[in-house]
């Protein structure tokens, strides 16, 4: 029985997450959830699979959490209570499902704590990937990626040795706005860009995905997770995504895994590797989907694809200030204030201003999230 | 310094792995060639490479080629010869590169004498798979996969557990008739045929490739080589040839090796195995390529499909009779003996023909290619 802590188990990872543990009620069980504010959904999640303690954002909310409960589990809350419930003394996997820079503490603490790690939330390597990954090293602890792309790429390098690795191109679907004129992104309203062709996800994802910001933060997750040179990540787009992302190896072959479009495989795979269960999906069709089409990205049409690349190259505290920018730019387009065309151009000038910095420890991405997000917001108020 | 013996020197995986040989001196040393009748390139390679020992196919060409040579090496010929060059005591790996059911014998030879193998020689496992598998795993040997369906199946396997294995699926470009209309196949001529879209390789290959039978050979080659039972195999056909061929997992992944089409890449991975080497081949650029497709395939259209599961399926001697009556009638086509569309006819009532029994040895497997081929001959005297 593998006891699981779900961070961010209100989300859409975390949702998923929670029905294969229902599919597999003999092999995993829930110790401890964390959400945010949706304690409504908690609630029920709760009910269902009855965990030791769970952890919300606000004290107010713990206390209306456990004013709606008969029998309440230990609620705890704020970043406090997302640590502790990372690093139980009894939970074996913590599946890292945050969105955002919330999820880096966490995911380092139970990191530190020895747990297993799903991980779904970039943020932890795209801010933190040479402090993460060397603690994972070092405490021996497996972190097994759930986007879809990292675990693309980690199940194709399985048995295969790292310095064979030419190059690893990530697929991109292209969002809804793959083939909108440029002209036509600057009134993109926020339902639009919600729309997403091929993915459910969360708000945030999905508009990272409309800019191609996502493929983006995933180059520099990537760029940790496997450990390789800035010049050996690549993009390439793929509307239909099949095929998840691809690794070149050294003689020229090509190694990828494709599968139909669901967030299940990838989860399920983290969560039972290194064994695999099924899923009970419909085999992949090819004959059905017919082709499987790629395209180079038009860097033009998403500048913040150009930004992310050069972000990777520079590293110190780029990441983290691409980062902070784009979470508070993609904030304000979601409540309207800003628009869809403005996202890159702002992120931009927050990247611009950035002064670049060694970020050797925790605090130092901590205090270069938080100058970013203010200077990010300055820069808004003074455009507006 | 890994010494090899390479039977089928002259033909094209032959060449092939000869200039692999050439490029990789200091990892690889020539140490006996087997070829048939083609004593020219023989000779050429004989001095390019200068191997302690060759075959060739009869006492006349042995000594015709002896005294072409001013310093030759050791020359034997025949079913022996190429039985003494398979089991050389110095040899680490046989290349097993012959065309047809002359390659069965010296395979298993190379085997019991503790050879690793470098497989491109099907009917070694099309004729003999139980047999020789079972001795390869007695023997502790490896081998090595050289088609390049196989080869993607075997890399795609690499660090996965067979039990997860749900199918396997083998791609096909679906040769030069892929999109012809079936009136039009009756009356193609071997000229026609012998123009495959994109790979070079033997006549007797470019054949079984317009008629799809190569395919169906090598669905039988896989069951063996990869352990499946014939339920667990398909065919998709991919008119680009990128995607070598894809592994269907239980939990709905799909892993699959692309690359260029180029055969020196199979090859070499099963020469430097489980190392990898450069090939200096330009990267597989997607984006150029554009669009992949995938067909099912049309087994009106290409008969062999058919009749090559019905063998699978019913295996004991019917993939033999199977392989033989096609080498037969393949060979009368390309001597403009029979029509292209009499090919699959013919196949059919020879394998029709055929008393289906037990084959528990090497004798039995010879005997049911023997008989096949006299009452094959028997068929097309009726016909013409």
């Amino acid at each position: 029985m593998k006891k699981l802590s779900i961070l961010g188990s209100t989300g859409s990872i975390g949702e998923q997450t929670l029905s294969i543990v229902e599919n597999f009620s003999d092999r995993f069980q829930v110790v401890a959830l964390g959400a945010g504010r949706n304690i409504d959904l908690l609630r029920k999640q709760i009910t269902q699979f009855r965990p030791r303690i769970v952890s919300v954002l606000t004290e107010e909310l713990a206390r209306a959490l456990s004013g709606q409960l008969h029998d309440p589990p230990e609620i705890v809350h704020g970043i406090e209570g997302l640590i502790q419930i990372a690093t139980l003394e009894e939970v074996d996997m913590v599946v890292s499902a945050l969105v955002g820079a919330i999820g880096l503490v966490p995911t380092l603490s139970a990191i530190k704590a020895r747990k297993q790690i799903a991980l779904a939330n970039k943020e932890s390597l795209v801010m933190g990937g040479k402090i993460v990954m060397e603690e994972a090293r070092r405490e021996r602890v497996d972190i097994l990626p759930v986007d879809s792309e990292h675990c693309a790429i980690f199940q194709s390098m399985v048995g295969h040795s790292k310095k064979d690795v030419h190059r690893i191109i990530l697929t991109a679907s292209g969002g809804p706005f793959l083939h909108y004129p440029i002209e036509k992104l600057r009134d993109v309203l926020p339902a639009e860009a919600l729309k997403h062709p091929r993915w459910k996800m969360g708000r945030k994802v999905t508009i990272d995905s409309a800019t191609l910001m996502n493929k983006g933060l995933e180059l520099i997750e990537a760029r940790w997770l496997f450990d390789l040179e800035p010049s050996q990540l690549g993009i390439l787009i793929h509307p239909q995504s099949i095929v998840h992302s691809l690794v070149e190896l050294k003689d020229g072959s090509v190694l990828a895994q494709l599968s139909p479009t669901d967030m299940k495989i990838p989860i399920q795979y983290a969560l039972t590797y290194p064994e695999r269960e099924n899923t009970r999906l419909p085999s992949l069709g090819l004959s059905q989907i017919k082709s499987l089409e790629f395209l180079d990205v038009e860097e033009e049409k998403f500048p913040l694809v150009r930004l992310a690349f050069r972000a990777l190259k520079e590293g110190k505290s780029i990441p983290v200030a691409l980062n902070a920018a784009n979470e508070v730019v993609v904030e304000a387009f979601l409540k309207r204030e800003i628009k869809f065309s403005e996202i890159s151009v702002l992120v931009s000038e927050a990247v611009d201003n950035h002064q670049k910095r060694e970020v050797k420890s925790l605090e130092d991405i901590l205090e270069v999230d938080s100058d970013t997000r203010v200077q990010t917001r300055n820069i808004m108020k003074k455009r507006l």
